[in-house]
């Protein structure tokens, strides 16, 4: 069921021949794709016996130097540790285009880049970084969405149009970075782990352990010394249980709260043409993983809540107690209310983390997509921000929540978002809501100084 | 980590250059769209100078009348409001192809589409509308697989060609979509929200209500009437659980009842060549958004089902009644099975969801996703179908259960996934099935006023 | 709201005309999408008159014979059963491109592929096998990520070119598969039904099964014959949810066992460039459905845990045992962590899961990709073997476990993931971690017969 062609394969043949220096799993399907392009493939190999089972039908492969010869386009799919073969082939290597493939196992570790210590070491060539982004399987693959754009630098811009040319005619669109020395910042791609999810993940992390020192201190150790009860089992379920909605619903704000105080900047500036400060820049850019770690704390909250009746602990206390206490209808309303808003709050953080999929957010219009991520994602921070409220309605006022002077935890997280949703509820009042549509618009307050028609509002 | 470049920008500059007309963001995400495509790019501004520090690198910002010289081709990115300004340009822009890129607030904001205003404002140039479905966020990110296709219409085929051109250079995929009376209609695309779920959130939303009302009667204000009891409360949980679970399973069988009716009227006219009637057709397009919301209705229900034993309600019932009876094997055989079915279904239910995500569904051979969706969606049908009947399978001789002589609403809500399945089954049935292929596979019935060779069966 | 254009079709028409034979759904939709890419289209029919109303707009439909004339190249979208009408015009398609784009019903239905049959019909045609893996309504819809990639082969170089410069124009890209023996294989690909998830679906059921009967005996008939007690309806929902666990742990593990021992069996022989045996091979290729099916069955696990508490067998027991014993706080604590740990393991198996989505993994780079499948994969692994061990950790070594000398369930599933955790415990001691890295970055342990350049550690 390979789709890998068998006996007929270089039957379109463009007259062009790439050569393409090692024979290694990079190199190999480089080749396989150039084949496949309809280019004449060339491989160069220490060894050029040993290696001709490995490479691809319709290729063939030569010594480094005889390789050379054949194509003017040479690619070099060969550790930097082993560039030093090239210096004696320094003369066959004058003027063709080397395309430097290769990739570091961490930050910094060589004084320059590949490219520019290949270019030290054959002078004589024109050295273009690239295509250093891609693994041989999704060389293999061909491109797909993601990974259609690739890039390139060097100092020639006959050699880069050469190489670009190539990329588009494996399906790949290739984009010129610049001179040489972009190199270095080339070659530090594909050793980034999650940039964009460091920044939400340490705050997630540093959330959680806070969160659960607090109560920690307020439940566990707080038993222990008053009571002398050893409840530390606690930790295991109920504590997780209280630390994960906290961190969710925190987390929230935080992802909506950027927006609201950009509008709230744009009101003051009266403008949106000044850019943001940077650190706001910044932590708009990061919404989309704040609301999806969110999602995660609060996908463990659920579970957590649902094996509540599973528990050991609560099956033990059911079965102990027997309450002869009266129904109280309002507890039995609040009650059945907090579960409701809970489950309705979390069955559109589901439908928000569902639209953030790649797939799903490409297929949505601009409209759709602000629809749904500023609409619902406000509803669904109002769900849980009165899910919150809800558990603790009664509780408020008693002195005994209090323990150690200190409030609850699902107190103090609620700060936050009472405060996000407080500043929206300014913003889409009437008034302050239109004046914030003019400035998105175009708009500009100080408009005595520019062209007076501007001054106008867009919508009479 | 911003993989736009810094210093050495514009080395590979077709001779070409492309004017905007515009710096605000969709004017300057063009701009630098089109210098990465290689194209030199003009801004023309009102304010040339204080711009000039807005622009991508590379480009450059002149006036109005000045930019208007450099190049053929002039991308209108400027608001509607605006385009006054163009008129005193008449003499420059004459001959010029002016691509009109607005958008309105909403639908029907003028009596003209934009497009034929500017015409009317410039009559000496050739207006091409365009490129207004894509969003300066998205010609940043460059094309993705669902903004690809972009539409464009005008009267002049040079013109549009001129604009296809560099549309394809960006990486786009135009479609002429002919004269310049269709810019209206191009205008409105982008103010669509959700045309396709609009029928079926209708149709959820009424279900829900008639049900929710329809229970509320039978369940509480019976209970007022009858027993003098106040058990408002179970609106929150109980009640909800009804009618998720009902609306759930009625969007299913609607999402599946339209194919059926559609191989009964294929089988009724022996042909597949006529077309289905208008709310036929309708009804089959929507039929993905009717499934994706009976899931969420099911998602609701299972939520809804599994917080039953934390309800204050059913802890404290459980407390007080201490049942005296005998264990009963039936009871614990049907209880476990309503579970397990529901389970089940549920189970398939998300698996035909996971598969309706786009990316998932291109992986997909078509065959494969016919089996998912026609062969397990219906399986999915019957196993939620039967999980309704065995939750009230001793109670539909029962007098008591018709209060005020009314079913309860999962007996209502079993009529119509019944009728579904049956008239499945009628369909799967071999002699039906046979002709049902025949028919499908361009056999027609009526054969005799027609070439005789298309009568006989296509597999002997 | 459709987008198909009204009025003013034919606007932009290259000068080529091509043809297609038939007007079924493919013809057209083929038809269609040929006038989208500016080409123009004579439909060839039966009965040209009735199939006027049917083709799309600025296409003309003739007899087979005159149509044959207007292009060069002639698409046959007609069913094998009927290309007989074709040997009457042999003479008109004489030097004409034929492109066969016809599917079967199943494997094996005819001697010979339907493009070999058709060259055979007509001997002076060139023709070419290809599209055929597209339907209709991806034709309609337009080439998306996933179908891009069209396969065609056939005898003649410049016919198999024209055919390819129209897929590319498509918006396709096309492979040359070769000549025009392959055509069966390309017939075969449409009539696949998820070949690579045969074998973990087979896999999956075979370990249902086992332990399905398994458990079967040892739980209920052995209840029945040493107690006489019918507990038969534990099936639906005691034994379900013991089997779910067993099957999803022991997939996981069968998941990642390939990679482990792919680790050793390089460690072994001391280099990566030799080819893994090829069951190894095999296994590696389906690991993603592995894993995939083991989640499944994870989620079932899941539901089948969270219903427990709403079962009537589980609430009759609870209302008729008063346990009067002491709290214990080991069982607690044992409980607690046992339920933690699958909540946690679940959560990072649902990420996993999340991961695999195509769009997912393609915003991935290759390092993030493999950090989550990998790392994020052991430990999940590790996760849910911990959760298991604890369900049964004061059960080992009582004797009551093991009914007529069987081991539980879990015991017997604890096996394979224990050793997969114990193999890739001693991958990643630093020693033999380093080994393999060097190993996998090309070195190789046998160098003397080789260039001793490489025998050198490549990081020093």
């Amino acid at each position: 069921t390979s789709l890998l062609p068998r006996n007929h394969w270089p039957l379109l043949r463009d007259n062009e021949e790439v050569c393409v220096f090692g024979t290694g799993d990079l190199g190999r399907s480089l080749g396989l794709r150039l084949l496949q392009a309809g280019y004449g493939v060339v491989f160069g190999s220490r060894r050029p016996h040993s290696s001709s089972s490995l490479i691809p039908h319709g290729s063939q492969v030569l010594g480094h130097a005889a390789a050379a010869q054949s194509g003017h386009l040479i690619f070099i799919a060969v550790q930097r540790e082993h560039y030093d073969f090239l210096v004696p082939l320094a003369n066959q290597l004058k003027g063709k285009v080397l395309v430097d493939l290769s990739n570091n196992l961490r930050k910094n570790q060589y004084p320059e880049a590949n490219a520019e210590y290949l270019q030290s070491l054959v002078p004589g060539a024109e050295v273009v970084k690239g295509f250093n982004t891609l693994s041989a399987w999704s060389l293999q693959k061909g491109p797909s969405d993601a990974n259609r754009q690739v890039y390139i630098c060097g100092e020639s811009v006959q050699a880069k149009q050469a190489v670009m040319a190539v990329a588009t005619k494996l399906g790949f669109s290739a984009l010129d970075r610049g001179f040489l020395s972009v190199a270095r910042e080339l070659e530090d791609f594909p050793l980034q782990l999650f940039p964009q999810w460091r920044l939400p993940l340490y705050i997630a992390t540093g959330l959680s352990a806070a969160f659960f020192f607090y109560l920690l201190i307020r439940d566990i150790i707080y038993a222990y010394f008053t009571q002398g009860k050893d409840i530390s089992f606690r930790i295991m379920v109920s504590l997780a249980n209280k630390v994960c909605p906290i961190v969710s619903l925190i987390m929230l704000s935080l992802c909506y709260l950027p927006g609201v105080l950009a509008s709230f900047l744009q009101l003051y500036r009266g403008t949106k043409y000044r850019r943001f400060p940077d650190w706001l820049d910044r932590w708009m850019l990061c919404r989309k993983q704040l609301g999806l770690l969110a999602l995660g704390f609060a996908f463990l909250h659920v579970l957590y809540t649902l094996i509540i009746p599973i528990r050991y602990y609560v099956r033990f206390k059911a079965t102990e107690q027997n309450r002869t206490t009266e129904f109280d209808t309002t507890t039995a309303w609040s009650g059945d209310s907090y579960l409701s808003l809970g489950i309705l709050g979390f069955s559109l953080y589901v439908l928000l983390g569902i639209t953030s999929l790649p797939s799903v957010s490409n297929v949505l219009s601009w409209r759709e997509f602000s629809f749904i991520q500023s609409k619902l994602g406000h509803l669904t921070l109002l769900l849980c921000t009165a899910h919150t409220y809800l558990y603790g309605w009664n509780k408020f006022l008693s002195s005994s929540t209090y323990k150690w002077c200190t409030p609850p935890g699902y107190m103090l997280c609620l700060v936050l978002p009472s405060v996000v949703l407080l500043l929206k509820l300014l913003l889409i009042t009437p008034c302050v809501d239109r004046t914030i549509t003019r400035i998105r618009q175009g708009w500009e307050r100080r408009a005595d100084q520019r062209n007076p028609k501007n001054s106008q509002p867009l919508i009479p």
